[in-house]
């Protein structure tokens, strides 16, 4: 049986989603439960790999899964008990034979966090990139409408370490918004580079900072060039909300 | 010159606000780095006593200040520096003489947050009680309407370990209400027993999850037999939003 899971994870513990050689992987954490609930390996595919620190709301991961009397509903209870309380398994249900969470999504909707107030919250500390300056919100707006659309996002991604074929990807929505004290950004796209979605956060912070005028965010694009874009902003803001399929 | 801060913590690495022989207090944390800063101990009195892992977003405290170079804003500064990023302090400002954070409170706003879902955020965790089962939100609203008023509340105080002049407290509201997928419970009154919050909580989720009728809360808080309310919420759900003066 082919099996869909649904996962919400706290990432300040872990060096991501995919086993690393350096420090504990999200992953390998499920996949060594579900050892010792089988009683051998069973790969467990993520639809992301999440960098080290950043949150998941919405992981989805696919597994094969042969099991006289554990069904869906059971190893989502046997994972939650044995599991540690820093990843929760949401939901397990059954999926079309071919399913894998990484190849047959179509989309991944990523949330960043920042707490724009003058001192930080100490509640919020793990979720939200604090920023004590006022950032515009209009200009962040002005500037991430760039970003939509289909382009080479060479200039928004940080040494990937791995050739890619492409470097063009499509964003849908990219949008900026206040909620109470916090600005969310929300970024869904066909698939994104390495570090892509924090570096997009970090070019609009220093927009919203006055720091680079929102028009020059379009050259920025064009130009393809890492160094001229804007830090990239800490992965404990970022969190994976929701991957889409078909 | 008296000062009057506002300070912002997450309680779960803490004994609760005040000294304590075992483990470590936020008054205690805050008190050693203003004794760094000028060399002597300066008492700093807060407005509530908040137990162990209870957290506050607008707890007030007052000093008496004297210090040529260091005013209220390098105050807050230098305490922000100094302190572990658990304790923020967001506001420090001159206030009357007899300005005094426990004795001058008129009313304190007490918010707990219960996480309604079949699986726990892990994201959450430490700011949520999370109960899984689902909660009956009307019958904990008709319930929460029996406390408001003036009444003795020793039904709802677990061994306060001292003795008080009297049980008698005024609750001027006690409000249920959803917000996404949480019950919000919020409580003001004019001063609190100990643990008096966190046993209303414990009792309306009883009610909410059907182990109790709403009426049954009338007889129970009249009967003053802590013994027959429900179990104290834990903790972590608990937040002093704001304390109000004059």
């Amino acid at each position: 049986m082919r099996l869909r899971m649904t996962i919400a994870y706290d990432g300040s513990g872990y060096a991501g989603w995919q086993r690393v050689p350096t420090g504990a992987a999200v992953q390998e954490k499920i996949e060594k439960v579900i050892a010792g609930i089988v009683g051998r390996h069973v790969g467990v595919e993520g639809a992301s790999r999440t960098d080290q620190g950043v949150h998941a709301a919405g992981m989805v991961a696919s597994l094969n899964w042969e099991h006289p009397r554990v069904g869906p509903a059971e190893l989502r209870r046997a994972l939650n008990a044995l599991l540690p309380p820093d990843i929760r398994v949401l939901e397990v249900r059954a999926a079309p034979t071919k399913f894998h969470a990484r190849f047959s999504a179509k989309r991944k909707l990523y949330r960043y966090r920042i707490q724009n107030a003058p001192v930080a919250d100490p509640l919020r500390r793990g979720v939200c990139w604090h920023i004590s300056h006022v950032l515009a919100l209009d200009a962040m707006r002005t500037a991430a409408r760039t970003f939509i659309g289909k382009h080479d996002f060479s200039a928004m991604a940080v040494n990937p370490g791995y050739k890619r074929n492409t470097m063009v990807r499509t964003i849908l929505k990219c949008h900026v918004r206040r909620r109470g004290d916090e600005i969310l950004i929300e970024v869904e796209g066909d698939g994104f580079l390495y570090k892509m979605v924090r570096t997009i956060v970090g070019t609009l912070a220093e927009v919203g900072a006055g720091r680079r005028t929102a028009a020059s965010v379009a050259a920025l694009l064009k130009a393809r060039d890492r160094r001229l874009s804007g830090k990239t902003a800490p992965a404990h803001g970022l969190c994976l909300v929701r991957v889409m399929y078909r």
